[in-house]
């Protein structure tokens, strides 16, 4: 039996990192645990994060899994390293592989991040992108119109470049970077209007894209690499309603997404973490 | 005191590599060593490449590297497993970053491979590819004009032009492949002449800009990445002539290089590897 990937997030945004992760890794089975119920996490505290956080974790661990991705940027800035040390699986976040690929794209060393106000708040990407070169500029803008725009369905047509246009200007006024970083894990879903508003010379980083190249990586690193060529079976769990999640689910992936089951993570005592 | 990183290669093509790593993580120290008395090892048994490359890695370890990367496709292929088991220090190799690169850039899973005859013949990149997903289609072609083309300085005009058109037309006749990967260290150096040659709708992936960027998550996942903010005194040794290093070497670099020592290798005792 495969050893199966676990994949967690807040809400639905992580299944556009699920999906890349499918995508280049295509022998792995993933387990995607979406905490919708209580989603977003952006504006929740730390501690309340860390706790939903490691009921999600706690959920996975009895699954076996041989990898953790955290696919919610803002889990990604309270817990990363408290589970890479305390877990004795591999651990990557979301933050870290979109800053590293901004790194070896940007020539000016000028990069713009753009993510809900948490993330752009947290100032966890110029944390990240200034610890590895610290002659690095970095333009953040918060987009708050973006998410809902996304889980709306509003995802092309003029309502939505109007939308995109008027969120971006500050940062295109600016003018000055070659590099942006999707710091939201719903961006992807509008990655070409991104790209069309900011224009062609501009290098837009998916962190879905770079997450998954980097699970690769690591997996490769510790000889993890599924070798089994037989399809793999993912499933997908929720904490909300399953129908609301089947429905985002299937219209971001190409083939059904089989959702297995509503999780009540509550239930989790709060010593077991 | 900085911990440096090692780099070795048959030659000076691993310079290309050494720029990236220097550009992407530039806090690090790196002391490069070029076989350059011995190169190519493409023609080289595989006893001999182990043998050499064991040489190199005997010399670096002495100066206390923290990581190794082998910025050679052939001593990759040949030595990258055993050198991984063998040392305390991470140490990576240059074909799977650029494999990982390719699968996350291509869209349509048919990618191209460029190199010497030695790495075509190996077959290492498609089976990099191949081990990750199965449905990958690779067209690989051979390109012996390109490195003496390369050392000779040919980088642009109608002469270059030309020898590039003529030996990638095989290629381009296929006219299938969304992304290329170039397989040898030289060839980032004409990257614009292929770029042109193949259209802009090929992806083209440079295996130094691939590995470096892995060396840096490497780093980060071992805790290891350096964090004095003061300007690293990279060092370069060769085997070979070092007024020739020197002259390719400052070519390839914005910076004069220190060009330290001749390196003779012959004298490390056959059984110390």
């Amino acid at each position: 039996m495969k050893q199966p990937i676990g994949v967690i997030d807040s809400g639905v945004g992580g299944l556009t990192v699920a999906r890349e992760l499918m995508r280049q890794l295509p022998k792995e089975t993933f387990i995607y645990l979406g905490d919708t119920k209580r989603c977003p996490y952006g504006p929740r505290s730390e501690e309340e994060v860390r706790a939903f956080t490691w009921q999600m974790v706690n959920y996975l661990l009895k699954k076996d899994i041989k990898m953790l991705v955290i696919a919610c940027n803002t889990a990604t800035a309270y817990t990363l390293e408290e589970l890479q040390e305390t877990l004795h699986i591999p651990v990557i976040g979301v933050i870290e592989p979109g800053a590293r690929a901004a790194i070896k794209f940007s020539q000016n060393r000028r990069i713009g991040v753009i993510g809900t106000e948490g993330t752009i708040e947290s100032e966890a990407y110029p944390n990240a992108l200034v610890s590895i070169d610290q002659k690095i500029r970095v333009n953040s803008l918060a987009c708050p119109p973006f998410v809902p725009m996304v889980e709306e369905g509003t995802l092309s047509g003029p309502q939505a470049e109007k939308i995109v246009a008027e969120t971006l200007k500050p940062l295109k006024d600016m003018n000055h970077i070659d590099t942006l970083i999707l710091g939201c894990t719903h961006y992807p879903i509008i990655k070409d209007l991104i790209q069309q508003e900011m224009g062609t010379h501009i290098q837009v980083i998916s962190s879905g894209e770079e997450t998954a190249r980097e699970a690769s990586l690591i997996l490769a690193y510790h000889k993890a690499l599924e070798v089994d060529e037989a399809q793999p079976q993912h499933e997908f769990y929720t904490t909300g309603d399953i129908e609301k999640f089947r429905l985002v689910a299937n219209n971001w992936f190409d083939e059904p997404v089989r959702v297995l089951k509503f999780v009540e993570l509550e239930h989790v005592p709060s010593s077991a973490y």
